[in-house]
This record gives C-alpha cells, structure tokens and sequence, in this order.
C-alpha cells in the first residue's frame, strides 16, 4: 500500500461541497471515482477541511491509499484525464508516509475571501467573488476584525448544523486589505468551525457598510449565540487557501 | 442629443465577439438592446476595438448617443439591469464632446494574454487564459519578442480576414513576465491587425517550448507571408485592457 497526498484545486460552484453527499455532486465523489479508474481499487480520499456548496478550493490537500504499483506523477495525470471535463484538477502529487494524514496532520488551515466591492455587476469574476455595491470602509473592517483574533467560543458565528465538539478556536489570522476595487479578507487558524469564515465576513461587511461600528463585532462575539449574528457572506467568495504540516 | 462614452468589461466566452454579427449572439448587439430597452429609442455603439470570439475585456471603450434626458449614473445603472444575467457590464460612464468617437479618437490600445504553463488542467481560470502543459523559457519568449516591437509590415501576423488596408503597424509594446506559473504577455500599439496578438503569442510560445530560436521570430516577420506563421493561440487567454485617449 502507498500513501499519496494530492494538492486540489477546484471549483466549487457545480458542487454540493468538497464531502460526499448522497442527495448531489460532491469533489470528493469525482476524485474518488477518477482514483478508482485508475487503480481499479475503491477509492477513499480524506481531505484536510471540508468546504461548504460554491466554495472554491486553490490548494486542499488529501491523501489516499493504493495498492496499484503507480508512481506519482502517473497517478495525478491519469486522475487529472479522468476528472475532464470537470473543474476540479490534481495540480500536485507526491508518496507520504503510512502515518501521515490529511485532516489529523494538519497544524493550520487558511481562507481568503473576495469581495469586489463596486456598482457594476460581475462579468469575469461571477461565482468567484462577492459583490458589494455599496462602498465598504475596509479600514473599520480591518479594525472590527482585532475582535476576533485570538481564543474565543465562536457560538455566533457557527452553523447550527456544526460539528464540532467544541466552540472553542483560536484565530490565528484576519486581515482585511484593498487593492483597487477588490477586498481581500485572509483568516487562518489551526481549524475552523463550519461557516465560521463566512459569517466572520458577513459581520466585517456590515462594519465596512457603517451599519455596525467596529465594537458591535466584539459584542456579536460575546454574546456567543448565532442570533447575534449580522450576515452570513455567500459561498462564492471563499477560497481555501493553505493547509500546513509539521 | 448626449454621447455617453462607456466603459465595458466582459466574458467573450458566450459571444462571437465584441461586433454585431448576422450569425450568432455579440457583445455589441447585448448592449445596443440594453441602451435601447433604457432609452426607447434605437440605439448604436461604436466601440474603441473588435474582438474575437471568445476574447474578454477588462475596460473596452464605446459610445452611444441618447436623445432621451438621462444622466450617466442612470443610464449605467438600467443598462446593467437590463444585461443581467449576461456577462458584460459597464463599469464607467460618462458624457463626452459630440465629436468624442471611441474609435477614431482612440491613440493606443493594450492587451493581456495570460498562459498558466502547469501540467494540470484549469479549472477557475477555465476558458479565461491558455494552459500551456509543457516548461516555457519565458526569458527566449521576451527576447524574441524584442523582434517584432517597432513599426514593420506584420503580414505574417495578419488574419485572411482582416480588413486593415496597410499591414504596416508601429508595435509599442511586448513584454513578456512570469509570476509562478502563470507568464503574461503584454501587448501595446495604436492598433493592432486582425489576430496579431495572438499569433504573436504563438510564435513567442514556440520560442518558449524550445521549438524555434527567438531568431525565428525575426525571420517569420521579415518573410512577410501568413504560411511563415507558426501558431495562433486561442482566444481563451486574450483580453483587451485598455484604450488611451488624448
């Protein structure tokens, strides 16, 4: 048997999240299948974070286990040939140890969200950033977002359907920078709750829209109850940027 | 009667291209149904350039003239609703002098070409720049470019179909840069032939993979003839940037 990890990248917008779902198309559904292919094995993949609908992914990783005689490379080409045409692509593969796993190795995980932030509506960048027509103050988004950073119970900003043990995390990262009309929030954290970047973003914008002001974050987070919470910020924004190892 | 001079970003993926044509949908035919939906009245746009099928712009340049008493916030703001859920949107507008023309008073036009030279297939940037599988020297692609800026007959770099009346072009710009895996070509003149940006892209790119020596380039342009031409590349990675005015 030998262990590969992949690096993915993908699109999230034709599917139903990175996980396996019995009522839609899911990432993990077309990579298992494509392995499977392959090798002429069942397949499992373990990634190292799940994404929610519409979420798009730059470098997830995952592991899976064959017992094919393949090499590496080989590997990632045939699976890349076998998941055309979908938006999905192995842009990296390498033989890790026995021991080594996607999701319990992991030592952090990191977003990016993008939110472009004009009047126009999205030509090229549809499903792959958030429009905001509105003009946003990202200077008290960056300064609401201090609220956050650090070891907090992230109860208002955590999906009813999360589940985690506990809602106990500490945010290691976010920062919120302009470049021209686009906003880019950057979190990262050893884990996160489920939607918990999405609903970080969607309190920073209502600071960035002068309906909150930048205190009303901390409140939000005090208060540890998901009725505290200002807006949840849709899938088309958020990216999966980076998963650390030791 | 106002000119409005619009700023216009698009997707040319749906469209076969920015010009009106008997045969297909067009980017021109899109806006002019807009403006004429806003306004009641026939509308015509004349835009800064043409553009392939399946080519984008980030900032095209056109204008329209309106009887109708509107101002230029209004008039961009119906002309996008109307355009949903198309990809095209104004991203500027405002009034210009009568004797504005977007393409006649145009003195500079730039494009982009981008190239992700990675062995995986795309999947967020599918059908918005060209995967190039195999390793480009994209320092051989930038000295050959060295040969084609200043003013020549670009013959060799001229669709059958273009409709200039002289192949002589003064070519301000071609640099060529790479960050990571994507390299970017960057392309300036008064104007440009018909398909010269992208089959300077793809000579530059045999020049890249190793296939032609950047001498060759010079060679293919002194040889004055299309058959010296060694490879077209695909509209995916082209997009209009920019038109200068006085």
């Amino acid at each position: 048997m030998t262990r590969f990890a992949f690096t993915i990248e993908f699109d999230g917008a034709p599917y139903m999240g990175l996980q396996r779902q019995s009522h839609g198309p899911s990432v993990q559904q077309s990579i298992e299948e494509a392995v499977a292919a392959i090798t002429g094995e069942d397949a499992r993949i373990h990634a190292a974070g799940r994404t929610d609908t519409g979420v798009h992914a730059l470098a997830m990783r995952a592991h899976v286990d064959v017992e094919k005689d393949i090499d590496a490379f080989r590997l990632m080409e045939g699976v890349n040939a076998k998941l055309r045409p979908e938006p999905i692509a192995v842009t990296h593969c390498e033989v890790v140890p026995d021991d080594w796993h996607a999701r319990f190795s992991c030592i952090g995980r990191s977003y990016v969200y993008r939110i472009v932030n004009r009047r126009a509506p999205l030509t090229l960048d549809r499903g792959k950033a958030w429009q905001v027509a509105k003009p946003l103050d990202h200077e008290a988004m960056h300064e609401a977002a201090r609220h956050l950073v650090g070891r907090h119970d992230f109860t208002t900003f955590r999906s009813v359907h999360c589940q985690a043990q506990s809602p106990l995390k500490t945010l290691d990262r976010l920062d919120v920078e302009r470049e021209g009309e686009e906003i880019r929030i950057h979190a990262a954290a050893r884990s996160f709750l489920h939607h918990q970047v999405r609903s970080m973003v969607g309190c920073l914008t209502l600071v960035g829209l002068g309906r909150w002001e930048p205190d009303e974050v901390r409140r939000a987070l005090e208060a540890r109850e998901r009725q505290a919470l200002g807006l949840n910020a849709p899938p088309d924004g958020l990216y999966f940027v980076e998963a650390k190892y030791e």
